[in-house]
């Protein structure tokens, strides 16, 4: 079945629930658009997180980030989006979310939120 | 007039046509579909140019390289392509076009026409 | 309407005012003149914040930056002033300010400033 | 006897037990195979420990390791999974393993799992 | 059909056989076994080619990378060999292979191949 | 006498003209204005000559370099006005100017002029 | 005036006393001389401070370290000497001196002393 | 007097006994035996102290690890010894060594033992 | 049969004879005597070829510059030495030598020489 | 025998008379006064030569470029000047010198110069 653009965010079972680690993951190539001037936006998406009961698939994440790519959004809106619909797909212990965004205007933007607090 | 996806590639008189130089160009936020699996394809794109009579106006190179955010195209294919527009566009005395891909299935792609030749 | 310099600073509304989260802006193109010799001064500017009510729009922070190119301004005080206005415009939760400046007389000078404290 | 991939750590007695100090140890030749495809998968393992009574002997450690190049394992699994054996072989007072994987589907991971807790 | 290990190069028609331009093509998760040690050595391989009438395609190549997972390649020979199974699947007008490997012995070795001569 | 902003370039005697040797001057601290939006642009200016009787001064490069701050001036067209002013004040046997733009509009451009030819 | 060596430190009142705030000086060209071998050393030369009532002047600082050029120093004892005299001439809150010197019978030397404590 | 290998540490007054401050020695040039193949071993040994009364001597230093060339260690034993060595000969208030050893069957280790504790 | 230093340097077949391709060896690990000091000396040797014939097995090679360990040998002349040794053993095609020595005096040296000429 | 600055350069025998080899020798540590403002210039002196019948030895280099600490010199005269004196001293077959120095009003400067033509 092909990969399609899609905000369901497929889940596994963590496979040491009993212990803390982490889970690092980079995704370069995340592309949305400015809904200002309608204009591309690109960035690098750096999510980090303690899996709880459940770690996010891969190929649904990339389905995730990819269904951005036809929607305005703003750098601060999206950051926290990203975190939030994380938060309700597996419950992490802990994650960050870190959006670094390509030059604009001459002035390089990075937006980075956290969770719990 | 906020600014469009176009093939329409816009020139201006290049001010120093007595003397050969160079205008090389980075564009990093490049974006197309794999034809095959319809997904998302990434690269940079670099272009070389010794002008002569036209250079290539940058708000309409970026409208250009932005026109490819939906089609499907082969790495290979494309690259000749925009060199072949760029040529049909400012006729340049020497002209290279690179196109830097993230990785596929583990193998980082690079593909580089030169005109003449 | 055309950019131009100003000291004004816009603002936006926090789209996420009930979580703690930081937005980093790296501005490399500021320039001052050296209120002594009256010559040119360059600097990097990094701007990180929490923000409480409201974002500082990207627009408006490239004019006020812009606003201090004929102006004369000493390393210390100008890094303190941009803190002060920055704050003063959307009083972020915390908010630290660096300048890292060109290198003059074999030396090369950062100050960097925090609020609160 | 030449080496042979095998489960089996050796160890050594720590020659200096009664002083807390720290080990590491990278090991950029790391490969398994992806269960789901089939495929190789490629990774750095990188092991940080604090010896107790024993320390882990390389050349097991490199048997152990090419141990898994013909097996299914997922990312978080075996992360885990190398952290429990090699805290069962030699107890140390802390340990931390990170496995850096080789992109897949434009997303680089990185798992890191501590012992105790 | 999911992806095997594969001696088979499979091609695509250059779409652009009346210009001289150049594939660069980076490999980094290359793995066979040293045939005196029978243990596993690990290389970048580096390919590139400016093509004739074909291409080779990307999934054949990883494929074909593959397919010496298990067997014993002596490194100035592995080099050779992969010159001359692409050079006899595709004809390029010229192809240069580059294997860099892991050390051995406090050794790092690369080898360089080209077609023709 | 304090240093102003100046399109006089100075000279002093080269002091071995009977040999051919090189020049390099990178002067990281350019900035002019776009004719078009009036907006600042900034660059890197890199200037490398073969000196023949006469070399250019530094602190008059300066001055000349600084005397384009509230200028209007295209990246192509100031390149070549930078490389014939300083041809028109040195006579170099050779020289090559080479400007270096903060990007604009998500692309970075490099502009490169050399005499003769 | 022309600029001199000279163990004078000249300050000036710091623009915000109220703010605890940090002034980063980096200094790559100091030399001293070996009292042992009495031959040149070299070291990059690293100022961190906080300013209470009073900042150092960047003249005097470059007068103050030239100063040391014919000296015969330690490389210990000159890293504290610094820290005295700054901290006689300014009183800063909190400060720091690196001096990281160049290689010297194989080993590469960094002194860091921190004022209070 | 020639410089000879010696496991004799020479020392110095501390001139600045009553602050606290760190001395930082890299040394890339250690090499020993490997006690199991009695092949040579090479290392970086890096020492970070805070001296008490008393501070190591350079060209001692070097002498003493000069000394290790034709002897066989232990990773692990050597950099406990150095440890050891260095609090007998100079009692500081707190050390830290290092020991970076070159590749040795794929797996690149660093030991890391700190006083006290 | 365990490795030890020894002047023999033992070959193989050249597996591709009438190809040209080049063998880059990157040998990090080298050390010898100063011959007027004694002390110890640290290079890294790289040595490139084109084989005829044979090529330079890697064990035996390592034991080749192992024999240099408590040699007396100035830089210039070892450089031309491991030249002229290796060209005797293998009669390669083409040969270059080069040996980066660790700072002395404050002097980095490289000697590199070539076969033929 | 102490070290001394002094513009004697002394030289050994070429040990290899027959072969065109290359020495480069990179000296970070060098200084001399700017003959304008009488203040410390700084620069790294890279030479480079293929020798003839002399090679320059190391410690008299070091003097050699000591000598030039407390000499007003200008950048391009003093790098034709070590050109000139180390082809008096050792006539090499080919030799390049390059002083590349530390910024000064904020440009920085390289000078080559190349023997013979």
């Amino acid at each position: 079945m092909p990969l399609e653009p899609s905000k369901q965010l497929d889940t596994f079972e963590n496979p040491k629930p009993e212990r803390d680690y982490e889970i690092d993951l980079e995704c370069p190539e995340f592309t949305a658009v400015c809904p200002l001037t309608q204009q591309p936006d690109f960035a690098v998406v750096r999510i980090s997180y303690v899996p709880d009961r459940l770690c996010v698939e891969l190929k649904s994440l990339k389905s995730y980030l990819w269904s951005f790519r036809d929607e305005g959004v703003f750098h601060e809106d999206v950051t926290n989006r990203i975190l939030d619909d994380l938060v309700a797909a597996i419950a992490p212990r802990r994650m960050t979310i870190v959006t670094d965004w390509r030059v604009r205007g001459g002035i390089h933007t990075v937006v980075t939120a956290r969770h719990p607090r």
